[in-house]
């Protein structure tokens, strides 16, 4: 018998700024308005192989809702998120605990259905979510860290300059005003034998992400939190 | 016509260590081995009213599998985790994103049928929730706080007090071994503006939670955080 054939490699997703830019035009050729809308908190380890982190909590819901309703009145929504985060018309589902299981029945065949009393709006979303994603309106992007949220925000930016001043910039993002530079972060984790902790944090804005003058190009700005204003430039 | 009936007040829901203890009494009433699991990452907040928290990350899958195995082997499980952590049969689903969304499909009715081929292994864990579920075999309650994580863990403790030493307590959860007693906390956001941010941290152990002595009592503890051989008396 011959050999058998190597799986061909998976190819790694295109970076952010790359799907950015696909995305992007597709919205321009079909003559959309576009908001790039972030949501969600952001975390930042105390650690460089972290155990503990600071987080800014925020469900996600605010920015969730918000571009639902964009897509729907005619946007295209770049959606920077936290993973895990609130999903757009995914808020018609409980979180992945009893609720959701309590919801999904099974049915000879087998076959899951999802008990429609249980779940009421679970159909009028998941027909908004096939709507928006057969029209390419919806743009996901995931973030965790803070360094991936600013990356992410910058690469997605950048995408949307062709727009100019056209561009919503709905920054729904609960997103920290502290950090701790590579160079000051303890390599393992904090042993707490050695006494109480303290955490020393960095005022963000006297590092490398101090000066984004591509958000003060916009015409629109919606901010959720004060820091941006300092680092408007 | 009548004026409208006022709708009866829902009841609330009994305490933990009240749940915990008829639990408990139907686990005894059926002679099963009854195990204590925690899992999950505790949070604790860094203001009285909390935008920031300091979080020990984890995302409860070996908890929730673990969980999964013990009442497989016919153990009675109470499970104590971080809300919206690993679930027990709900790790067959993936979050409430673009996967789930993807894996949900309308049906002429309409109704709403999961895609076997996106969820291969829903049917056989929905199966196995709900015979965990019919037999009572799981008693499941959540923690956010570090606070609530040691006050329901000496709840459920003492609700188990009456099976002696044939308790197991399998403690998966990742706890942070620092908090900021309430009467240091700052009762508002910390602003940024005021420079950069100093925190300390206190050491658990000098607190109000420094012995629990229950924990010593069960007969097997598994641990995963060093911080409990601190606390055992």
């Amino acid at each position: 018998g011959r050999p058998p054939t190597p799986p061909a490699p998976v190819p790694a997703p295109p970076p952010a700024s790359a799907r950015g830019g696909s995305w992007a035009a597709v919205q321009r050729e079909r003559g959309r308005l576009v908001a790039l809308v972030t949501s969600g908190g952001t975390q930042v380890p105390l650690e460089a192989r972290a155990v503990r982190f600071l987080e800014n909590f925020s469900s996600g819901r605010r920015g969730a809702a918000s571009a639902e309703r964009l897509v729907r009145a005619g946007y295209g929504v770049c959606f920077l998120h936290r993973a895990r985060s609130a999903f757009p018309w995914a808020r018609a589902l409980p979180p992945p605990g009893p609720a959701l299981l309590d919801a999904l029945r099974v049915q000879p065949g087998p076959s899951v259905a999802a008990d429609p009393d249980a779940l009421p709006g679970l159909v009028p979303a998941l027909l908004g979510y096939q709507r928006a994603k057969e029209a390419g309106a919806l743009l996901p992007l995931e973030f965790t860290s803070l360094t991936e949220y600013l990356a992410l925000l910058r690469a997605a930016a950048r995408a949307l300059a062709p727009f100019g001043s056209s561009v919503m910039f709905y920054l729904a993002a609960a997103v920290s005003d502290f950090y701790i530079p590579a160079s000051e972060m303890p390599e393992h984790k904090i042993q707490s034998s050695e006494g109480p902790l303290q955490v020393m944090h960095f005022l963000l804005g006297t590092g490398p992400y101090s000066v984004p003058c591509w958000i003060s190009l916009a015409k629109s700005v919606i901010w959720s939190e004060i820091w941006l204003l300092d680092l408007m430039c």
